[in-house]
């Protein structure tokens, strides 16, 4: 398929790469081409530079939000939860319509110190905001709860003995997402049901970060025991 | 030790019943005794008469809620969220002074409709209200974010291979609730830190929501993997 993966940092780069892995036509979106290629520092987590990044990694191109975008099959939104919105909007409704938009994002808010907190939840969240923003995409959250490492490749922590979730309201969407995440190796993958149900993975997040602080590595999961 | 229960519907019959079969002294604490013995009608959920379940069920007794607080060593919150601070009030300020209280309760919603959403989440938590409300109480937040019959026997799902979450500013008195809880039969119990990080697993509460509809059980648990 062709995806384009918005978003330079840590998630975009691990989605990215696993799926030109995988033998997709991968495009990374970022706003500014020549900004984003000549930056030589690690960014503000350590990564090394986007283009050495880029260099190392097979198959895979980097193009404007928009022109990652167009003839997309899947989107996938790995920006912050911040700049979700306008990132989406960069790369243009008209290339969104009809297209599927895996949002791996979370809406963190860290105004009021640390741990963020979310800059929306409970009766609203994210992922529902960009399907109102976008009515034609057909979007699906998924991946949110957890780390970029484990959200590629599961087998990472506990043999991939663990849960991921989908939210979505287009059944075909969401088909395509499972089948990506099956190739990833998820095998424990609960369809929660419309877009509406993102709010609580969305709300996972608070404790995610906590247990990354108590445990002292985000590379964790939840499973749901039954 | 001598406990107090405060609640009488599924949750607070679970754990005096389980309590009481432990060896502990119990008294669930309701808010009109005589209200409560006189109901001849299954609750809401349809659960029998309060009256039918205590005649049933050796070593509990039932009091007002000052009357089954005072002199407790330990007072469960088993109240509905909405209802908590008010029957903390009714308990006693000075019953609560020094005494811990284990908070197991939800605030959950629904006046927006189906199913709930919470009525303090994100920013703040019930069980910091609590604190805030009870500065000498010795507040632990824990088991809420499971069915009432899996706090008191995490081995009814997954053979008790499932995570239960501890937040509390009072080391001490997370010590004794660990113990209760190891008691109960719960081994893998994480300590999350203060009273604020109990966020995270009220915030747990719509996704288990969402699970109960979609897997078409409460009895299911969330486990960290790591």
């Amino acid at each position: 398929m062709r995806i384009a993966v918005l978003g330079t940092g840590s998630v975009g780069r691990a989605l990215a790469g696993r799926l030109a892995g995988l033998g997709h036509e991968v495009t990374v979106g970022t706003r500014d081409v020549r900004a984003t290629m000549a930056r030589d520092e690690p960014d503000a987590v350590g990564n090394p530079p986007f283009r050495t990044w880029l260099e190392s990694t097979a198959g895979v191109t980097v193009a404007t939000m928009a022109d990652a975008t167009t003839g997309a099959e899947v989107v996938v939104n790995a920006t912050s939860g911040a700049a979700s919105l306008d990132a989406l909007a960069a790369a243009g409704e008209d290339n969104l319509a009809g297209t599927i938009v895996l949002d791996v994002a979370n809406a963190l808010d860290a105004s009021g110190g640390m741990p963020p907190a979310l800059s929306v939840s409970n009766t609203d969240s994210l992922a529902e905001r960009i399907q109102r923003r976008f009515p034609t995409a057909r979007v699906v959250k998924a991946l949110n709860t957890m780390n970029a490492a484990v959200m590629v490749d599961p087998s990472r922590v506990g043999g991939g003995d663990h849960t991921v979730f989908l939210s979505g309201d287009d059944a075909g969407a969401k088909a395509v997402v499972r089948d990506l995440l099956t190739t990833f190796g998820w095998s424990d993958i609960i369809d929660l049901g419309d877009i509406t149900t993102a709010r609580g993975p969305e709300m996972l997040l608070p404790l995610w970060l906590r247990l990354f602080s108590t445990l002292g590595t985000p590379v964790l999961q939840f499973k749901v025991v039954r």
